[in-house]
């Protein structure tokens, strides 16, 4: 399985409208990949490991697939779509971490 | 609920062995948190979201707890014990990330 992470990095300047991201963009994100999507979860950023200082990222959502293939096969027919609509919530231009979901 | 990321960013001397990590260092987490750890997740970075590019982040792990507060009540009695041994697995600072989940 691997997960499809999409990272908001903060900044001073960085605007984040996590209403819109959790009840418009990431439903309608579910909605475009379908089954092939295992899993989502959205998160909000609180804190560092620093006292203090902020978080290094805003948000971030964990997206679950099979495989690269199955998030690939999924994700292109719609990504157009998907990232037009990131300006409607932020200014921060997301980074994308794709990984292997290792057993501890 | 909130999860805590660890992210080992990448560069051209990063060095992490992934086998350590998730044989020896996170198991060892897990039993020095006990039960205020609902659950976590290891990871290995394959890719960016730009082909032939390499992953932002060599590895990753997600844990998860009730609040922040349980999390510092768990890790603070063995902070300075897990963190002596990411000397044993890579030569990365970590990236500490506290975030809330957001229903979706």
């Amino acid at each position: 399985m691997i997960t499809v992470s999409v990272l908001y990095a903060n900044s001073d300047d960085a605007s984040f409208d996590i209403d819109y991201y959790v009840t418009k963009h990431m439903p309608m994100v579910q909605a475009k990949l379908g089954s092939a999507l295992l899993d989502s979860q959205a998160e909000q950023g609180l804190a560092s490991g620093t006292p203090g200082e902020k978080p290094p990222y805003v948000a971030l959502c964990h997206l679950h697939f099979d495989s690269v293939e199955a998030f690939q096969g999924a994700f292109a027919p719609h990504a157009e779509e998907i990232l037009a609509d990131v300006a409607n919530y932020t200014n921060i231009e997301p980074t994308f971490q794709i990984s292997e979901i290792k057993p501890i």
